[in-house]
């Protein structure tokens, strides 16, 4: 048995493996070839696109380098994030709370919107006005505090359904768009939701599913008035629209909130063009991405950009992929882009 | 010479050197006792309790720890982070701004509120109402696009000059709350601007003055318009307010961009009153601290609680002194518990 040992050797090994502990810690970790940050992509001009756009802007010296500070990037919600077929998922949550409510309100049987609704009339629902789902949401959304509505909202989520996918809402998100959130935070981007839907539907989830902590949600809302009740301050829900975050709204919201142009934004339809304008618009590298679900097997199809069905949810027109083409903006295919669909592996049932 | 050495002594120091450079990285340098984090301030039940506050909500496994993501802090910033006397630094940059459009506009002349402005009438603009303001706000404050008008505040900056000191809006801050600023930042907490002030205003210098970046300073806001201008997209200022953040919308502001209540609040006036509120009505520990501006030889003294003029710029009344003492909000005193002021060294002049 062998006690003494070459002494070079020890202090040798030591320090080198100390001297990588070191470089570990002050420097992230360099990808090797086989750590994909975005392994639910196929290769192509999308999945190139972002790796390039994270390399450029964090590039230190390059005139594509962008400031801690200013790294900001936006994403739609409903269709880019997770699933809007056949219903936008807080429209699921409106008619399963006036569901509920419906043995309070027995004057709902003979009222529309309401009578539709409960009969499980589809064909009516498919022709229901704006004031017709401002009727809804009046009753669905309002009158109750900003700390109720949380809870109704985080009480309902688990118990959701999408009859497509026959899974809770929170479980059609989208596994790329989660690695691109990833990448992007990795890298020192703040990841910011700008959706057309309700800001405290969407809050009450965001930072469980998507890791994006309520300030980061930019959204549509109603006003709320400032109450004392009990002696304790309450924000009571108001059924008056105070912003409406769709189409120009999406730019105002951003400069409402963020007071920064993104330096890359994705979205999905119409509703998100001038999200994208406003951001490629900006100095510098600025991306701007949409995404077109051509997938019917996995997903849905519809459009009607590429010739694909039109629906009164979540459109892609041709005017649209006009703009993408005059933009430069990259338009992701779910059929051809995407390896993998869904974060939870959901599988349509109908 | 002495060719040999200690295999073992050499091992123990380099692992005992670069267990502490372990240390130090992996965590916070400890303080010691002399590195005050808030030098500027005198012994005192203010200065204890803010220490007091950031120890006990960063205490892991205490019943008052705070998560990282729950940590924020909300600052009025007229008069809590800068001075608001004789005039708002916002109300200079208007009188500043018509007297540059005056050429331009020599209807103003014999027009009201313009003609009491360009000829300097202090008693009839001490008068001016709401509606007279509103009517300054409207041609110095909009018709322009967003980019347009940073850059015509950012211009201002530097020229600006507050008579009481001699000195640039920007300088007049206290050293105190850059203090405070500093330390929670330091401990993890978000720095928010709640000020009922311009939003965009603010954001000019929010990042340059108090490090606050423009996702961070919640304001008052006019309405903007989204317009294509010769291709390009821009944000239109309109004559028409949108968001009023006094009062009750100082509550309804932090809910609407935060999402969240803020652990510890900031303010000096009845307008930031709902604001403390919605701050310590939330659970665990939440804390409020009002500014009483009562150093009339270092900074002026007024009120009107504990017998303090009455000035129509800042209003501390009696009311807010007892909503203090019943929710057990802090009274930072200027004259007693700072012992500097400025960040800048600057001094009255008149």
């Amino acid at each position: 048995m062998r006690h003494s040992f070459d002494p070079e050797f020890k202090g040798t090994t030591m320090l080198r493996t100390l001297t990588i502990a070191f470089a570990l810690l002050a420097a992230p970790l360099p990808l090797a070839a086989q750590d994909d940050p975005l392994p639910s992509w196929n290769e192509g001009a999308a999945k190139t696109a972002i790796l390039e756009f994270v390399a450029q802007t964090t590039a230190e010296g390059e005139a594509s380098y962008v400031a801690p500070d200013d790294r900001l990037a936006t994403f739609d919600q409903d269709g880019t994030l997770w699933v809007e077929q056949p219903l936008y998922g807080q429209g699921f949550f409106a008619l399963d709370r006036l569901a509920k409510m419906a043995p309070d309100h027995p004057e709902w049987k003979d009222t529309e919107p309401f009578k539709s609704v409960l009969t499980g009339d589809h064909a009516a629902m498919a022709k229901f006005t704006e004031k017709d789902w401002m009727a809804i949401v009046a009753v669905t959304h309002a009158g109750m505090s900003t700390d109720d509505f949380e809870t109704i909202v985080s009480d309902w989520l688990p118990t959701s359904k999408n009859p497509i996918f026959d899974a809770p809402v929170t479980e059609l998100t989208y596994q790329p768009m989660h690695e691109v959130m990833d990448l992007l935070r990795t890298n020192g981007f703040q990841t910011w939701i700008v959706t057309g839907g309700g800001q405290e539907f969407v809050r009450a989830y965001a930072n469980d599913v998507y890791g994006v902590p309520t300030q980061q949600v930019i959204g549509s809302s109603i006003a709320t008035k400032y109450q004392m009740v009990d002696g304790k301050p309450v924000l009571m829900r108001d059924a008056k629209l105070f912003f409406n975050d769709n189409d120009d709204g999406k730019a105002i919201g951003i400069n409402l909130f963020i007071g920064k142009r993104p330096q890359i934004a994705f979205g999905n339809t119409e509703g998100d063009k001038e999200m994208l304008q406003w951001t490629t618009a900006g100095d510098g590298l600025r991306l701007g991405f949409l995404l077109l679900h051509d997938d019917a097997d996995r997903e849905v199809a519809y459009g009607p950009a590429n010739g694909l069905p039109d629906t009164k949810v979540g459109t892609f027109s041709e005017a649209l992929m006009d703009s993408a083409e005059q933009n430069d903006w990259t338009v992701i295919s779910m059929k051809n882009d995407w390896k993998t669909i869904f974060a939870k592996g959901v599988e349509k049932v109908k």
